[in-house]
């Protein structure tokens, strides 16, 4: 009774969701750009890389071959970096013949644009062929979920239906699956939480403890929602497990590329070489560019994404970036 | 320019208030039950039950004379246990002899009664003497505020104008201060996050991750918006520092005493010896059985608090109580 459902995208995430969905019974194809690391994953049963010490099931292949992975899918999980999202749902689209359900679980806004990646989606893949489009999102390391420890992740769409479809493929023991109809929300505090991540990787960085942490993550949090509501959101949705919960994860724990990168810089480090130096996407750099342009271009208050923008961006000093910051005029929350 | 403050209780939190209040320049006393703590205090300038290694300044005294504590105040700040709250109130009503403003900074719900404390200090003192009553809560360990550390608190009123007061009083550069109306939400935040923080520490000491985690506190503060919105708050004042903020702080940190009460408990250990061994109150464990308690009333599902309320005064065994509530069947954020 299992779907066929290709994952496109063989990071850590990726990889982790296409052993969650094998383990839950479906045919599951991961498809890779990568002809080395499809070989690793179909001969040694490893993605060392993404998933160190981690073995697949012997039956879960990769291809390189995107027609092939595209032919038979039901369910396609669009699981690659923003930057390339577009580019692959345009060759997708290409070469689909049927109706598919379409999930995403990356985290970002398109460059220039500043599009949701539901949007970007919607707009290349033809409607003739979309059942449904939704998102995966909430607080959910990777390491944890490959080793079964247990997750709660919300899947979102304005499609209840649709939603609750991915649901039913997704959730097992571990891997607790809530359906949300804000797909808006959901995808903004998905994107927007990598800057506070950022935010409060630097603040940890410049030697503050555990209240200013608590402080920097909750104020990070009324920005998004204010930005988020701006564009469309219900502001509860920022309560949920893909504003409060990814919140949560990401700036509380060293697992997270973007507080890592933040520490370096709040401990001083150039800022270009340590971006350029965490070996996989910072999607929080240039998420904080999106949100920057967005606040402008809305004239919403975001002085968190506005201090790491000037930092990130403009060579601000980080020290006296963050102090300003946190000394800002006494007001109502 | 400075106002004439007593602080009541001479813990952790009131100490650190104290000397906030004393670097702030305002005329500050701590009032006191425990003469040799006075004396200490007086004498020796610390107090080092509460605060290991922190020296006052010798100028901040200490009384455990009531009368004359609340005979000039012109703010008086409760931080005592829940407990003990109601009792002081009728004592200082019965000395009082001028307006005040009443500021408490505690957290919890009174014993059977499971009112907020602000309706029981409104009880207590007669109205013909209160100017305002504020309440000052989020995310502050008291460890990191002597140490000067930033941070950033609620001082919520029904009355703007108590609540810009007591935010002019207490607030400087590491002390950040911001006002909110809504003092419902922030005492009902500030009381239940220390059940979710029990489950946070029952969670770790089972050995669950950072995602459960993130879903633990995410899901807690759903049940605790579901609670006191029907109290009579406005749910977006939990997305603030009373609720994710004090939350963040409380479930994420060894600092919390409620959560390394529920850690030892998910370790196995005997609850009643751990609640005893803590050497100072474990605010969760009786406000557990306030929330419950008030659940059942207005037939609100709070799965968590059912479930710590179950380990701790039901003796349900730990690993399945939270194994049965991680794995509810998959349903809407």
């Amino acid at each position: 009774m299992g779907s066929q459902i290709t994952v496109l995208g063989a990071g850590s995430w990726g990889s982790t969701l296409a052993n969650v969905l094998f383990e839950n019974g479906h045919e599951v194809l991961i498809w890779t750009r990568d002809e080395k690391q499809k070989e690793e994953i179909n001969t040694d049963h490893t993605n060392e890389r993404y998933l160190p010490h981690f073995k697949f099931p012997t039956e879960l292949r990769a291809t390189t071959d995107l027609e092939k992975a595209v032919a038979t899918a039901d369910l396609l999980v669009f699981v690659i970096p923003t930057k390339g999202m577009r580019e692959l749902a345009k060759r997708v689209n290409s070469l689909l013949n049927r109706e598919v359900t379409v999930v995403h679980a990356s985290k970002g806004l398109e460059e220039n644009t500043y599009k949701r990646i539901s949007t970007l989606l919607s707009e290349e893949i033809s409607s003739e062929y979309l059942k449904g489009l939704v998102t995966l999102s909430g607080p959910s390391h990777a390491e944890e979920v490959i080793a079964k420890d247990l997750t709660t992740i919300t899947a979102a769409s304005s499609d209840k239906k649709a939603a609750e479809l991915v649901q039913s493929v997704f959730i097992n023991d571990y891997f607790r699956v809530y359906t949300n109809t804000d797909i808006i929300g959901v995808e903004i505090g998905a994107a927007l939480k990598n800057i506070i991540a950022l935010g409060a990787g630097v603040i940890a960085g410049l030697g503050y403890g555990d209240n200013a942490k608590a402080g920097l993550v909750t104020r990070g949090l009324a920005e998004i929602s204010r930005l988020g509501v701006k564009l469309g959101a219900d502001p509860l949705t920022f309560m949920g497990l893909s504003g409060v919960g990814d919140l949560i994860v990401t700036c509380t724990s060293p697992h997270s590329r973007n507080w890592r990168a933040g520490y370096q810089i709040g401990q001083g480090k150039d800022v270009s070489s340590v971006i350029n130096g965490m070996g996989m996407v910072v999607e929080g750099v240039s998420t904080t560019k999106a949100a920057y342009e967005l606040a402008q271009t809305y004239g919403i208050e975001m002085p968190i994404t506005e201090a790491i923008y000037q930092v990130v961006y403009n060579k601000a000093d980080v020290k006296h970036v963050i102090l300003n910051l946190m000394q800002r005029e006494g007001k109502a929350e």
